[in-house]
């Protein structure tokens, strides 16, 4: 997936439906928390098993919130400025940093 | 960014360290809400205007909630089985025919 | 209203649906946060001068989210033994030791 | 627990701290989700079971969570004409015509 590539098709497509007076880091940013609790929701009366067993229909119903949080995520990256894979690899080096690995080594 | 290759990369940090039997799709959901609300945060006392023109260390800072929020995404698809850029070409193409163009032809 | 008759209300309305083995307080977290971001939706899209003006149906949408959010909330507590109205008070205390007032006095 | 009281309490807090013009709907519902998904945190790693079972301090932090939501819920209501307890008693009606009961009468 070419990020640069969504954002530019995401950015047209809110022109053409007259929609970026609205599209600001804040409004997009609940769009996305909404996205993600449509998620959650997915998820909420099943244990923990069953969430790792998902039929095809849940599956699909699942994939179209990803996109959905994946596409808000992106919005907001784009209209902030903000290098979606550099933040990645600064955060997986916080993460290293931060989680000492527990796995004996082989 | 090359998704398959983050979500190798999260898959040997989560088993180096022995997280494995926490990363169920049902507790990425909840932690997924948890960064995207994190984001949300950020956002929460500005006027849309603001949040249209962010300072160096909160730029940095979204960056990292960016980075967490797509991290934990990518893990939930991948426990899945969901195919995160078949999922997003499928949303486009919904939500194109769901929302008509506005935009006169130039 | 009075908290523990709520509380009392929907532990009946839940036996006699059989609901309770999936009341567990991790899934009633879920079920709150999905309608807080419900509740969020109302919002998301307006400017915080329209969201201080709601339309009549707007109001009584926002009333079911509230109502909602309340009764996930009241079941969490009651689950988990927390007293709320001795939680709020803490709280409020709390806060006032955490943000000093800075009206000046009359 | 007095929810005009309540609201009359949280009122004049943000006013001795001049936060009026920051607490909008808008910007509440945006606080609300937040406190939502630090109550929801609290539970992301936990078992089904463990979240029934929470020690001493777990409950305690939990028991602030839940103040935190509350009182951002109660603003909500006040600051949009929202009449909370009549809202409760809508919903519960309309949960109860929408699940019917499942336990046989004894």
């Amino acid at each position: 997936m070419d990020i640069a590539d969504l954002q530019r098709r995401l950015r047209d497509f809110a022109q053409a439906r007259d929609w970026e007076p609205f599209l600001t880091p804040k409004n997009l940013a609940m769009a996305l928390v909404v996205e993600a609790a449509e998620l959650v929701e997915i998820f909420q009366w099943q244990t923990p098993e069953q969430s790792q067993a998902l039929d095809a229909p849940t599956q699909q119903h699942l994939g179209e919130e990803i996109a959905d949080v994946l596409m808000y995520l992106m919005q907001i990256a784009d209209r902030s400025g903000v290098d979606v894979a550099a933040a990645v690899e600064r955060k997986l080096l916080m993460n290293a940093q931060k989680y000492p690995e527990t796995r004996a080594a082989s």
